[in-house]
């Protein structure tokens, strides 16, 4: 693919209400510059996701002082994210540390949106006190995004437990029946509790763009 | 099962938002009879969903007086729903005539809850204009609740069209690769779009619940 | 096959240590018939399982007579169970209504081989503070057997609340990717609590069976 | 393998109507230098399909040198391709950037057989504007290949609109429950647009040799 | 679903080159008695498929005498089909006898489009000199249809030997691993001949569809 | 994740009777490290699993000097295991050579835990005569662990010759039907012998973890 | 399908020394009876395979006379089996009684073709000391046939017990995991012993077919 | 695993009639190179197979010195197979060249045994006349074992030519729907003709020890 491939899908923020993101996984580093000079022209702001960490270094330095890069997540924003506004109404929630860089794309997302989102680790089933703790503060979220593999059994009972819109995001850790995250995507769209939905597996970021949608859209700023 | 088994989850709709709603696939006429009975007892009003028409019409006919059972999407209300509030904030589509059956199960799920639902048949993807010419109103709508089967390529479409919430329900209709709603499934999951969520096969109750959830809840009568 | 085809396993008391039993599925009343004769013939106690009721109806008074017959788990005892002995340290849990017939499965092959059981039903997840209210009773038994469908999230809660054996057993109760209990069986081997055990879908007799290995062996009467 | 046991399939053009083709996935560098040097001494050109960068770059200087290579579609051209000949009668579109490999080894495969082709790249359903604006070219071809991963919305969306045949790819591009291809691979199978077609993921070659065959056979020069 | 909720596809004759199609599979008998009057009505020509001979047996001796009924194929003609045209130049062939059903229905649906085809049955691998004695006949049609179940080596085979489009449709034929018709559909998409196209298991109509669209259209009358 | 995030798992103990224990696979160097720190601080004993070779010698001499490591098994003690306690009652034995890893990992979780367990290697049902020699020591443990790969018959042949508790750990070994170890697990799972439970593939720790609940909890020292 | 399509293999048994089988599963009862006439007007003796009982019992009295029918195996011989011929050196083994069925139909197409063979039943590895019990006798034969379903894990045993070809039938007994024999089939296909053959679920006339196949062709008369 | 861990299993060759193999995938050079030593103080010979050329060129000079190494297909023998005796009975024959490390794997063993094959490569029925050239030298031998990738189709074609034992490898050349093998192994159980057998994916050591089963045991030196 030559770099002018590329066609920025421009009036996509007008219709259904997002920013422009660039999916990284699979797209060579210079693709990835290209894009990035591409969007600096325009003055475009850019969320990239998917960029691990040996893509991002081998990047040029003019192109990384650009970067507001996370590890972690394997995010990063090129320009500025939109400002933040108006209350925290999401909460982002992992059952264990593994599922960590999951939510953190969520997160990550919504702020590169302009919304604010509690991150709240470890409160996985297993542990349910640690999980009972969180369960007021987390009735209070319009939208609770549960970012979980293994069993998933999270979603389950937080979906019993708050009223709010609960996103669940299997993730594909763990090994044996777990590998890949399909038991995780299978518990988490049978779950027991009404009315849970569920992205792709380790979707973080289509978790936040559902959190966007049903929140109304991102903030006007 | 004796009919004393049945433990009426009371306390749901403080908790999550819910009205009372019984499954009633796998249960026997006997065991729906008394619960229905129990109820009754109770003044509360039910949602069953899953009553097929033979099972409906092998209930006593004092049972069957009181319920509001609509054959296609096989529910039933046994009381008054909730009455309407609001206005239309809900519209639920259909790729084909073969998926009303999940679509009116959501649709009948809002009307108990007390939320009115526009439903939109047969827009499928094979026939664009259709869909094109329904897109205005499909706009202003907070949620949009996708019945699809087969290839469910519909709420990919709308993702990419709509603003609002966008739940999918893969239907199990159809036959060799697309039986048992599978690929429609897959689908969904794997949508191009951003941000579409995605509920167990042909469950148009817990689409439903999920857009009672993304809504604020269910309205104060 | 000819009845006289049927060979009792006698000596699998001495070595395992339990009963006989039969799986009536797949077998005709007239094996089944067959198989009563001869044990009676014996005067051995046969326990057996997966005897829907409409065989039941079809076997002849005389054998029907001599069953103690429960529809809902499909067992029936031929002969004297043995006799009750010890205090009750097993516990049989479901997380929804329609998981008992499988509940009750490992409640009755329990009961066959002496021993006493705790039926707790319908203590899912999704309504959590139903399982809380059982959880010091549940901390007492030395063996908790968990029948679960769908998400199969109630093994993974208790396996982090109980000190004794957990063993899930995976219900085929549910539609869509609940189908068949795959999901719910992948949940339950993915469980994120440590040494939960599983065996196969809707094997209440085979979680029965473990739990008596795992007590050292039924009672001596 | 030695490389003598390389038996070219010489009478394949006579009998159904494609020059020699070699894949190769799976054979090493020694083998596929072999092969070229016996297609040198027979004057015969070769299509290689699934030749990456890695193994072209360790061929030797010489036999680089005879090659027409394209690393975005990892095809080389060993010998001058048929002359083109005819009017333009196939598109080959993608949903995504990341289909354009697999697009370009049809297009590539074409090329070597004597037909042209247009390659629309990005024209996915989620932007479906961009997909409209190319509709009446595409109504003008008479086979239309489509290279789609994720959620393969595209070919149903396409055989809904344009009158020749339909040859879907799917690809392998994706995660979760799209990886490798499966989830794309379904929803193309079970498109509700009659009379869609289906190669193997990532078939790009042998999309384009249906093609051909729909076309009546390659060009006569 | 009213009667009135069927919305005939009127344009897609003039968009994609097929008349109106109706598949039967899940519609009850009044729903399809209602799709006859209002066709009847506009004068309009339908193919019904997958109508099995207890529905059409049900319906009402008026519409029965409208329709050319076919019990193999499951299909029926309602008014009259496009007049024949043209010389033949499709042929479909079936690997067994319990193929035909599925053949059947590609030739009929060929036929109410205005399109002759041969039926050639029983020629699968397992008896190649049947085969080899029809070679010379297939490689003269530019498109052969091949229905096959098991283990589907009928499209690889012809694939090597005939110069047309191949397109297989995988049959649900088959015990065991066959079962449902998968091993077919995945030996038909990895078939070793190149340029082989495969449908949905089972769908005869799909393939005629392909076969028209690669014929550039049904005859103009 | 920063290392503060690793929030230890304290009261487990006594809830449900393990040592703490992480789960190293997917966790950097760095993340390990903090976790021994933070152990070391609170003068802890952990129990490290999927530790493999490299990030062992990755780790700083001081943290690995303190450190019991086993390679074949991947795991590591922090701190002492608890004292050994009372007569070996657990058995673990391996199909072949090659599931030794995973025994070992059951083995080793038993021994930090306090318990002692025999290793009994390479029993497989394919050399009959090598298992029949261990049968007498084998009925006279209260818990058999066996970790089997391929086919996994030998919990069923154990199944049938032992009274204690069979747990069985299906293993990731083999290629083709066997790769990654769902062979094992569904042969595990429909074993023929009553009563034999299943833990995840490769799951040793959990088989141990089992093994403790079983036998009324880990020694008090 | 019309009867006088039914083309008879006639050369079969020249070229791979069968004789004339018919697959009754999916043909009609009418589609049989032709096809008995067929063969009774040729003096060629049939055998017809998967005739269930009900189907038998509603051919005509003139049919049924014709026929060796055995209800178990679902086989019948129109027209006399070839003679017995040569000592038993086939031995046909079931591990559970559910599996008689396919082993009958194997013992019955040996008996077709003049092969005697024995039938050893109830020999499951659950109960390894009446396998044991047989070990010598089944040593001695050429061939042996398992036909075992569940865990599958008596191939496996008897291929390190035996020196003859074994061959292993999966079958569909059992639920779960086990549902439809891809448990079996799978742990049969990963065998450990070395030399176990496979055939597809259910297939006891393929595995008789192999038989013959081995021991050089069937007997001449 | 230290070296002594190693048991060989010296009755094996009394038992079923093979010497003794060594499985080399998954095993450290280390753990071979005992292997070796251990075998080379007995003086007994060795089958090595899954023995990739990086971990053979790891040995040290005086192992490797004592192999007979095959690099293609990864096996070696370590010490004198046994003495060729008898005329060729077996015949191995490959669909495409990519077949040919496992087809090798057969031949070697058969080697290693004391028999000789034939190895046939590349005769895929895609290219119909170079299998049909072969033929009737195919028909001459007792058993035939095809390795076969892709959609198999070669084992059908050739159970209906050849009258001895058809043993099908499936391969896990491919991608798409063949990755890994799983399409080639169900087409071939799905043969079509009768007594084809098959053996696990890539499994060229166990065709050739089904060989020599079948042919009554390697041959007496």
């Amino acid at each position: 693919m030559s770099p002018e491939e590329y066609v920025p899908d421009l009036p996509r923020a007008a219709r259904i209400g997002f920013g422009e993101a660039v999916y990284c996984a699979g797209k060579s580093v210079a693709q990835i510059a290209a894009i990035l000079d591409e969007a600096s022209g325009r003055d475009a702001s850019l969320l990239l996701t998917r960029l691990d960490e040996t893509r991002f270094a081998a990047l040029a330095e003019r192109h990384r002082a650009g970067l507001d890069y996370d590890a972690v997540s394997r995010t990063a924003f090129a320009g500025p994210p939109r400002p933040l506004a108006g209350a925290t109404r999401v909460a982002v929630v992992t059952a264990g540390t593994s599922d960590i860089p999951v939510a953190r794309e969520a997160v990550r997302t919504l702020r590169f949106e302009g919304l604010a989102a509690d991150e709240i680790a470890d409160v996985g089933v297993a542990g349910l006190w640690r999980l009972l703790a969180r369960v007021e503060e987390l009735r209070s979220r319009a939208v609770v995004i549960v970012a979980a593999g293994m069993d998933a059994a999270l979603p389950s009972v937080l979906g019993g437990l708050v009223p709010g819109l609960v996103i669940a995001v299997p993730t594909s850790v763990g090994y044996g029946v777990a590998e890949g995250g399909r038991a995780a995507l299978a518990a988490a769209l049978a779950s027991c509790a009404p009315g849970v939905v569920v992205v792709n597996i380790d979707n973080g970021y289509g978790a936040a763009c559902a959190a966007i949608r049903a929140l109304g859209g991102r903030p006007v700023s």
